[in-house]
């Protein structure tokens, strides 16, 4: 380990301008290869294609009908019938043996050659077949109903040109011109490696004592590359090592057109790369004035381009957004994606302190004008369910200090992809608000509580609020509908507990939910009941509780610490209980109401809410009644 | 072959919204199935996805610093510091032997656990290490730079609900649940059977004189079946046999969720697979009141749904998109793209004749003030350059006689990846005006000739019109660039022509080029002086030369024409007869001129194109010469 007094500082810090040239600058090109049509969707031509045969390749009938010299029938009407004889047929993909002589007829089928002497082709509905004849009922001039050679594309024309995005039209025109196979810009070949000790990849057991963490960012930075135009490789992620770093890097080097790295957020980890990088290949760049993304480093190791990315997940993903995406998609010929940017209104103030660039995870929601409005994501640079919690980032310039509510702003959707959520819910956690969400299209629910979610709804962002237990006052709103729910303690194994007072008593360790949740505001209700009762203020009574100020952040969290015997007691729901199969003791029931934005009643996704409420069976959760 | 009178007609056709119904109704769920996290990107979660875990799962440091009792340093600020006893270190992934007591502090790296004792985190900045001891200069509360175990998010919380459409974030999230594996919808299979005893596949050798082509519509529709998100398998084409297409129908039947015919246009074949469907499976419908695609078949066959959509590949392609694509979308739980749909205004008037809702297939281009243009694309249904000259569809309904220029109409766009053209070029076809496309992005030139050109510039479409030979008048438009280019005869082998006048009193076969091309502007020109010299009309001296109204749609057509010996002569440009290696009487050289829309000057694409021919080397084309 690197002592705490050697750690790099990135103090002289380059403007992200100048982080993006120096991307640019970089040697990523793959060249080309050639793929075969079936593979060729979404790749882009390296070259320009031109028709090497007419198409069609010989004069085709577009009509089933006879074939005829266009002058034989120029009398001809529905009235007066020309009747010509039948000298044979034609049929597609055949080649016609027959010459159409002046006063005959051949049969043929659409796509079929025109015979040798025929100038025209006088459609079926138009004739009456007689045995060795065939009546013509209407004129056709030369020419009519015929595709003539190279009509659709002649030879030598120019079909597509370098730059084009294959899709399925350029498939057909590719076929039409029997071209099985297409020079197409290869694409960037991006390494990632993860670096820290604590990594541990998905799927693997965790050991959360010892500060395990699962590797976040190979994945996700691999798929965020596959979406850019490249091809991930993901390396095994490795310790502070510097000789394994080194012959990871330089493994990845020679394997790549680009090198990432990213993972652990020590500065160690990071001070092992940037030495392995300085001795053994170039530094370009290191520190970028932006937030998320400070210690970002650009260079070069081996003959490959290389790119340090912060290790905090939603860090890294903003930078690989912003900044190395761009250059993987010019790498493989592909444009920025056209309808990653969208425009909506400030739903809340927000101030800056720090003078750098910023970055800001941004949510959205129509409001119910169909307006869209942006609200600041920032649950700490840590968290990973930003990711989720948030649809693009706002680029707020290191000179602004705040953005107003109500402001214009422009949003970097994270993916062409990603869609605005169609139902914002805020508030209280609950199962039954989760499972009527499983129905709906493309809900987002934030579980902030209670409290926060009224503030929320009082501020006009959510569609919907949560409130549960018992409330002084709510922000106006049009209730889409009710239940109760019970709620009381579990209780671990060993544990004997039958109501309030042997909480109190006992020497039971306790576990609470979050300030501002219903969950506890029923507990404290009941609390300082028993407080007056017995003449004492709710802290002192609380303070006899072991553990009332040990929270977790979820409705199941207390529960699910009993029954890992972390703790004796916990606060939760019958339901959560039940499901969890844990011993359980009433405290009663709390109400629980979905409060809609009063602008938003109107808008599909809460409609459709409020009737999914409806017909819901409440009962389905154990302690749950319709109000 | 079935005769003509047998078949089949499609009198009473089915209402489009009938058609979506009975598609709609259609068994082609392909259930669900487990990919890993690095397959999951685009996929659709088929199960709401609950942690299982806390995130972070203990205790975590999110500063490099010392761990302490807050209470330690309440007291602390700069000028009057702390100084705490060091206990040890902590780092990321390590398991923490040390408990911090009262008056003392242990080292931490960003991401590990904090240690027993501690609840909270100084960061390493405030503090100033020395030997046994550390100096604290600031105060922490309880909690400060400390994440709690499940803050990000707890056990039991929704993480991601049924129908989630998976992208990078999602991937983030899953990855910090562990989770390594995801329950998705499964992607439904569709079988692709093209028919006709025409067909060829890409990349083989045709036999044009037989009337054979290229199957285009099995690699165009697998990509359309690929980009709505099913999985396309290809079955080798096959003839209008009734026991072939029985065998391969019902192989392809139990083999996939679907089955699409296509390929002939022929009658025969689709009578064939309508009497395989009747038989073996359950028809429910067939035809379709749409232009195009009325032989359109919907029923079942085997346990398969089956689809029979129209042979020409941009009838096929519409109606696939239009009532095929958003079926096999479903079934994968993918959602209709919401960009797939753009706003613009006729740019001509378009009547209709036909009682028939219609998709009329159209191109777009944007206007100076950069609104959007639409245009009908219609060069016949067999063309497969239509796929690629037009955008999107406007459906017409089937009551609308005509839509006029100017009128707002909706586009849905081919694919989710179309873009309209930065850069429209109609007019007279020219190596030059292709080889400086090639730098450009997004351009599409439609080689129209000279006249045509005109007369669209004239109409207000095209960004620039490519005008060649002798002009009588030219819309008012501003001239980007001009050059003129040497033209005259390409010779065969074994022919002997040495000016126009020998090209009369000879025998030799002759093709030209289309009328309103400047290059047969030109050659009329120097024939109506022959003309004038010899007191004759230029209709008469045309007459004189066989092949006078033999055309190719193309400007190297004629040049093909002689090379392959089809023709002893042909018109062309001396860079044709260069490049194709072939012998060349010249005739005189033609202006060519660049004529810029008046309004779109300032466009982007068509300052670049003018830029960008003032830096060509026009001489690298033989003949060419700036003007």
């Amino acid at each position: 380990m690197v002592a705490v007094s050697d750690r790099r500082e990135f103090r002289d810090l380059a403007a992200p301008e100048t982080a993006t040239a120096v991307i640019e600058d970089l040697d990523i090109d793959p060249g080309t290869e050639t793929v075969s049509l079936s593979e060729a969707r979404g790749r882009v031509l390296a070259e320009r294609i031109d028709a090497g045969i007419d198409v069609p390749g010989f004069d085709r009938a577009s009509m089933d009908g006879y074939a005829v010299q266009a002058e034989d029938t120029f009398e001809a009407d529905e009235a007066d019938p020309v009747t010509l004889s039948l000298a044979g047929e034609v049929h597609a993909g055949e080649k016609p043996e027959i010459t159409v002589e002046f006063g005959t007829a051949v049969e043929i089928s659409t796509g079929a050659v025109i015979p040798a002497g025929a100038d025209a082709v006088v459609m079926v509905e138009r004739t009456t077949a007689t045995g060795e004849q065939v009546e013509i009922r209407t004129s056709v001039t030369p020419g009519e109903n015929v595709m003539l050679a190279g009509a659709d594309i002649g030879a030598g024309t120019r079909a597509l040109g370098p730059g084009t995005t294959i899709t399925p039209r350029e498939i057909g025109l590719l076929s039409a011109l029997g071209v099985d196979s297409v020079p197409v810009r290869a694409r960037p070949t991006v390494g990632i490696l993860s670096t820290g000790d604590e990594l541990v990849r998905p799927g693997e057991d965790l050991d959360s004592e010892a500060g395990q963490i699962y590797d976040v960012n190979s994945d996700t930075i691999a798929a965020g590359v596959e979406e850019a135009g490249g091809v991930a490789k993901l390396y095994p992620h490795v310790a502070d090592d510097y000789d394994e770093m080194e012959r990871l890097l330089l493994q990845a080097a020679e394997e790549c057109d680009l090198v990432l790295s990213s993972g652990s957020t020590s500065a160690s980890a990071v001070d092992v790369i940037y030495r392995v990088i300085e001795e053994r290949g170039a530094l370009h760049l290191h520190g970028v004035a932006v937030k998320p993304g400070k210690p970002m480093l650009i260079g070069e190791i081996g003959a490959s381009a290389y790119v340090g990315l912060p290790g905090y997940p939603v860090s890294a993903l903003t930078i690989f957004r912003a900044f190395v995406a761009p250059r993987i998609r010019s790498a493989a010929g592909k444009r920025d994606p056209e309808t990653a940017v969208v425009t909506g209104r400030m739903a809340v103030e927000e101030r800056y302190e720090e003078g750098r660039r910023r970055l800001m995870p941004a949510g959205l929601v129509r409001d119910g004008a169909g307006e869209l409005l942006v609200y600041p994501v920032d649950k700490g640079s840590g968290a990973t369910t930003s990711l989720v919690d948030a649809d693009g980032t706002v680029t707020v310039p290191a000179d602004t200090a705040f953005l107003d509510a109500g402001e214009t702003v422009d949003v970097t959707l994270f993916s062409p992809d990603v869609r605005p959520p169609r139902l914002l819910v805020v508030g209280e956690e609950d199962p039954l608000v989760s499972s009527l969400l499983d129905e709906r299209d493309r809900p987002r629910y934030l579980p902030t509580g209670t409290r926060d979610g009224l503030r929320s709804l009082r501020d006009g962002l959510p569609d919907v609020a949560v409130a549960a237990g018992p409330l002084d006052s709510t922000p106006e709103a049009v209730e889409l509908g009710a239940w109760s729910r019970e709620w009381g303690l579990v209780v671990g194994e060993d544990t004997v507990i039958d109501d309030l007072d042997s909480l109190l008593s006992g020497n039971h360790t306790f576990v609470n939910c979050e300030r501002g949740t219903g969950l506890r505001a029923s507990l404290d209700e009941q609390l300082k009941r028993l407080a007056d009762e017995r003449g004492a203020a709710l802290p002192d009574l609380a303070a006899e509780v072991p553990g009332y100020d040990r929270t977790t952040n979820s409705l199941e969290g207390p529960a699910r610490n009993v029954r890992t015997g972390d703790a004796d007691t916990g606060v939760a729901l019958r339901a959560t209980a039940t499901n969890l199969d844990l011993d359980f003791v009433s405290l009663g029931s709390q109400p629980v109401r979905l409060l809609a934005n009063p602008d938003r009643t109107e808008k599909a996704g809460v409609r459709a809410y409020g009737e999914a409420l409806d017909d819901f069976d409440i009962a389905s959760f154990d302690g749950f009644e319709r109000e």
